[in-house]
């Protein structure tokens, strides 16, 4: 599934009646050869025009098709779906709620595993090093330590690097622009589903400051995709019964439940979960996806309660009660005052200042990676291995930088306390005194936090220690990201963000009477607020993490103050890699310098049109040198009184109307629909999984077919969505969006010319094209 | 503002191109005296065509315009927008975020100050009722209650039936379907905002078994109403700022942020309030939304939070801790196994039933008591003092029921309790002994539902005792809807959901290890699910209520198990009720039998056109003729080559227009967009509040003025929506509700015909409308 095998999804390239330039594979941001520093990957591509097929073949980002509107108006559908209700809505209705059983069983299995699989190598890592040290073999210690992460984080950036490039980095931003309707090569493919839940194992265990979260929601949504597609063709785990989901509207609801599912597994959050596909994730929404994602994440929260029950008892080797992170603050007092609000705004402030710095980095840093990952699969290997000894290097040498500290008597935990995760780690102190960088930097992840949150601890960090924590996981953080595993963002913005809260919160000391560790809660608040941006569903994410809801108002505030500072500066995280990766995501908004121009201005010739009863080599001619999807097919004399727009045709229906070759004549004649359905399988014409339909390639016709006709008006939509060409582009861009139409045609104002002007698709819309055209329109009001 | 009076309406009239009757009053639904017993308002009223204005004079069903898209294209929108990006973009925002910061601070008082009243009329009631009492006086006792509640009772139905109809009743289904676009007369005037007030606080004080929830989100409403616009003009308010603020896309903005700052403040729940406006009440959702409702809900939480705080220290009479709905659940043991699973399924099944039933019998009871109702105002406060009465000889009469038991020497509450609310009330026992019914039904509701909730106390209850409460509650909570008081639905719900469900508990004892007050809690949960039928909203209500996330799985394995149960019976209440009121709502999806007409099929003429220069004449009579609220505007030659469809003029721009006289022209000549702006503010077609706009009446043209021309082109929508005439009308639908339009153009599909076929409004989508043009259509395929 490397790029340059690209040619599966040529049905689904890019549409737009001008010839252009299909993109390349940009499934893997590291993949991109060509790829500057300064500009998006988009503007680069669109270059020059050219028809041949060449271009098509190299064509990656398939887009989804419409929602069901689109596609609705044709006979073939319509006997679908009368067929559909007549005998087998009940199966689809039951069939639908399973698939959502499914992914909440499989997402939840997996992220139980997943956790399962870290504790125990993150641990096991962790006691080798620490027995090692007890014994004053600190050398030898820092070579196993090292070791251990090395190993774990080749393995990851091999799996990665050679078989799926598409499951390096966070998932999220690729989820997302699916739910939008762009559908990025191979990111939904079941070796990404493979490679993403094994080397988000290994990249965690690995000790690298990344998370499990973003590689949670992309594993929930390939495995939704998997499950949705009836499993695998290639691996021959088809299962027929699912045709009736094959159409975008349906794979898109399953996306987005495999989405929450993931953020349900990730974090045991389930209400979480379905705000997050609420916020952040889906596109468009719908109420009865509320239902069935909330569903979905209630199997969730089930299944990995019952797992969790499960391991109580120690049958899970290293893994511990807290093995999914889950910390407990009730117990920590929650009065406050004026001051405290006062300082909590300012933790907002400047969280939000970090948060954006953290995201501008974040782009700088992902800008030149990509650079040296475009080298091939051994660099981006390289580069894993650099980072894996920086980290591997910071996480056990800068611990030795801080003097010991007496162990508090009133200490709740183990103190100290050896091997794996815990606080008040040992390393290499006297009896009863720890180390309190080494109980943040010498453990996994969830525990950092987990020690940086808890409460009723006011002193057992020093300032300086939090300090060199909090630059050291703020800068490894952004190096970490881009390198070729599959890394989440959530954890190193939590950490990063705890540590700056909990530093803060010691700083002010007696100040506040809040607790330490609800500072550290706060403090990760506010950069979640800073670099996603999200609201609604981070904080209920903090909630449900913490078990505590008489915070809710404070958290909250953080939120707001930290969101509004940050999108002062640049765009939420997610949607600056989804812009960097090229992804032509389309905006909720129109953009304001749409209100000057009108449909027709960003709509360009030459307009390939087919006649409802059309010569097939014509057809093929049209297939051949366009990568167009739709086709306007237009009614002459005799077959109407004037010249009309008929309809339009996809061209994935062409391909199969075409290799059927069954309704070929011999005369232009029409045939009617019910013919159509005679020789044609009802689900001939559904939507076949990504890369998965007819290509143009597996047509045979012989040139006595190519003289013969078809009639193209059973498979054309009758209705498609028009707007008249004086139509405002802005207004134009709201039909666009909010019906989530991948083509709309734009029909002439005045009678006596030909019945369209052309047909606006989805780059028509995107900024940079309409620069292209008008580059100084930005300037115009 | 009672009915008769609502011509204020007019502008707002029903649209349709049929000149049809227009709907009478039924801003209350206890007004409307025609109303029949088995079909809904609307049906009966779209009867005989009539183009008098008498009928538009009756109107008061007011359509808020579509989004701002709709106008976007008249010139004179673009010079608002213009100015208003150029020196005014920053006071709007601000302004914007000021207003969410004051819906938030006065919905949070009015929360405040409503529970605060209900606690301490309700606890000096109850307290004198109880001293009474000690003293063996019971017949006194009695007179004492029920005396009470009849005073308050009486009060709270006198302010409802005279002084404003609209304040009775829930609201949320009011707001519900103003956010979908139906401006219902004077449901969120600031007369109605004065009586859900005080009525709320007299209806709940009563005893009533009705609640407070419905009342504040509808307050919050109109107090978001009436600070977007900038106060009253009636009662000479008005700021002039908030002019920015006249569009319906920011009044709707404004009233969605209210909704959620409405269940915030009844149930302080901020989460839960954002959750509830975006499943319940919003229509059309934007994430900007999302934004500025977390705001809002967070000011609420603060604001709360600190005048509870001011309450601590008993400065706030017989206001307790517990004055907000608030259940610390978090003690109770929540680890549970296969059996308690089985029996929370369970639980959930038999309350779908309940709740689907409770909805068929509140709709049942809405129908029998209009007829009562529509008598006229002392008829509703008659009804309203007979199920006062009724109430009263519940609530004091069933306990006498029950024998007494003694208190169990380990409770935690004192016991027994005399006077204002608590647990273990004494009633008429012997020292240390308590009446387990008077705890329940000789209390405020809050306070049931704490005694109902409260963990460790599994013995309190007899079953005997929960069944007669529940049977008790249930029946007057469906009685109690529809007598002439703000009236919340959800107390009445938790209620009888929780002694259903604390009532199973107890039933299965030892059989289940849950605890029975987390029984109970999971009662009320299934009960919510199936007459609300909302998920996530109510799972982070009853979340945020008992501040326990442990039991979430189990919350909403009940939702989803009661909301499916119910689902096959009925609609939610709110819906339902909507329905009834006969509020053109208009639903998500499209209905089936749309796909088996054309856009052409619903619409009908006679079509009235305008040209683009048009006399003035024939304009004044096009507005006196029919109610139509938008026009088409076509240019003939010598404007165009040919005639076209130039584009849609409101009749509201229109009447402005008219009533400046400042662009008649002798002859037929076209005035530049520059001239109107010259000579009208830029605000004066901004859109006034609800009935606030210019009338036919106030217009004063003379004869000569009638034969003068005038341009439109200028306050002409030069790119209205169009659909071809062939086009599905379930695709019209999606356009209509997806882009929230007003008018839809339809344009015939071949040349040579009138630019223009209909428009499609509103109510040619309603199931009426087309039921009545195509009565076999349902039976079609």
């Amino acid at each position: 599934m490397a790029h340059g095998e690209g040619d599966e999804c040529m049905e689904n390239g890019m549409d737009g009646l001008v010839p252009r330039e299909m993109e390349r594979n940009s499934s893997s941001f590291f993949e991109d050869k060509e790829m500057g520093m300064k500009e998006p990957l988009l503007r680069r591509r669109i270059t020059t025009n050219t028809t041949s097929q060449l271009a098509i073949v190299g064509t990656n980002v398939c887009h989804i098709e419409s929602l069901d509107y689109e596609i609705v108006e044709n006979d073939l559908y319509k006997e679908d779906w009368r067929s559909r209700e007549k005998i087998q809505i009940f199966q689809y209705v039951v069939l639908k709620w399973t698939l959502a059983l499914l992914i909440g069983v499989s997402t939840g299995l997996v992220g139980f595993f997943n956790n399962l699989a870290v504790e125990n190598i993150a641990g096991f890592k962790l006691l080798l090093t620490s027995n090692l040290m007890v014994e004053n073999r600190y050398h030898e210690a820092f070579m196993m330590y090292a070791g251990c992460n090395l190993i774990l984080a080749a393995a990851a950036a091999a799996l990665c690097a050679y078989l799926a490039p598409a499951a390096a980095g966070s998932g999220i931003p690729e989820v997302k622009a699916y739910l939008n309707g762009v559908d990025a090569h191979s990111i939904l493919a079941p070796s990404t589903l493979f490679v993403k839940i094994l080397g988000s194992i290994g990249g965690v265990a690995a000790g690298f400051v990344v998370g499990k979260e973003g590689p949670m929601v992309h594993t929930g949504a390939c495995i939704a995709s998997f499950l949705g597609q009836g499993g695998s063709r290639k691996y021959h785990l088809t299962w027929k019964w699912l045709r009736f989901f094959k159409n975008d509207r349906d794979r898109r609801d399953l996306i987005t439940c495999g989405a929450a599912a993931g953020v349900a597994a990730a974090f045991r959050a389930p209400v979480g979960g379905v705000l997050f596909a609420l916020e952040e994730a889906a596109s468009w929404w719908r109420s009865a996806l509320l239902w069935r994602t909330f569903f979905t994440t209630a199997v969730v929260a089930v299944v990995l309660r019952t797992c969790i029950d499960f391991c109580r008892s120690g049958r899970c080797g290293l893994f511990g009660q807290g093995g999914l992170i889950m910390f407990d603050l009730s117990s920590s007092i929650t009065t406050y005052g004026t001051p405290d609000l006062i300082a909590v705004v300012g933790l907002g402030i400047v969280g939000g200042l970090f948060g954006s710095l953290y995201n501008f980095l974040v782009d700088k840093i992902l800008r030149t990676y990509s650079i040296i990952n475009e080298r091939g699969a051994p660099f981006k290997i390289l580069l894993t291995v650099a980072i894996s000894l920086l980290t591997s290097c910071c996480s056990y040498g800068l611990p030795w930088l801080v003097k010991c500290t007496p162990c508090p008597p009133d200490a709740q935990d183990q103190c100290p306390s050896i091997g794996r995760s815990g606080n008040y780690k040992n390393f290499r102190c006297p009896p009863n005194h720890y180390n309190d960088l080494a109980s943040l930097f010498l453990n996994t992840n969830d525990d950092a936090i987990r020690n940086l949150f808890s409460g009723g601890t006011d002193n057992e960090f020093y300032i300086s220690s939090l300090f060199i924590f909090f630059v050291g996981v703020y800068c490894l953080g952004i190096v970490t990201y881009g390198i070729a595993i599959p890394s989440g963002l959530f954890i190193p913005v939590i950490l990063s963000g705890a540590s700056y809260g909990r530093l803060v919160g010691t700083i002010l000391g007696p100040m506040s009477k809040l607790d330490k560790g609800l500072f550290a809660l706060l403090g990760a608040a506010s950069f979640l607020g800073g670099t996603m941006r999200m609201t609604v569903s981070v904080c209920v994410i903090l909630l449900e993490l913490t078990n505590d809801l008489l915070m809710l108002p404070l958290i909250m505030l953080v939120l707001l103050t930290s969101k509004t500072v940050a999108d002062c500066f640049n765009k939420g995280v997610y949607d600056q890699i989804v812009k960097m990766k090229g992804l032509p995501f389309l905006e909720t908004h129109a953009e304001p310098y749409m209100r000057n121009l009108v449909a027709s201005d960003v709509v360009s010739g030459p307009l390939i049109t087919l006649y409802g009863i059309e010569k097939v080599g014509n057809i093929v001619n049209a297939l051949k040198l366009t990568g167009h999807n739709g086709f306007p097919v237009i009614n002459e004399p005799p077959f109407s009184d004037a010249p009309e727009l008929c309809g339009l045709v996809l061209r994935s229906h062409l391909l199969v109307l075409l290799k059927g070759k069954r309704l070929f004549t011999k005369d232009r004649v029409p045939t009617g629909s019910s013919d159509v359905l005679r020789r044609f399988g009802a689900f001939d014409f559904a939507k076949a999984g990504s890369g998965k339909g007819v290509k143009l390639g597996d047509l045979d016709i012989n040139q006595e077919e190519m003289e013969m006709f078809v009639d193209l008006h059973p498979i054309t939509n009758r209705s498609p969505y028009t707007v008249v060409e004086t139509m405002s582009l802005a207004k134009a861009a709201v039909l666009f969006r909010d019906l989530g139409l991948r083509h709309l045609c734009v029909v002439p104002k005045t009678p006596g010319r030909p019945p369209i002007v052309g047909i606006l698709t989805r780059h028509d819309f995107m900024q940079e094209h309409i620069l292209g055209l008008f580059p100084n329109i930005k300037q115009h009001r």
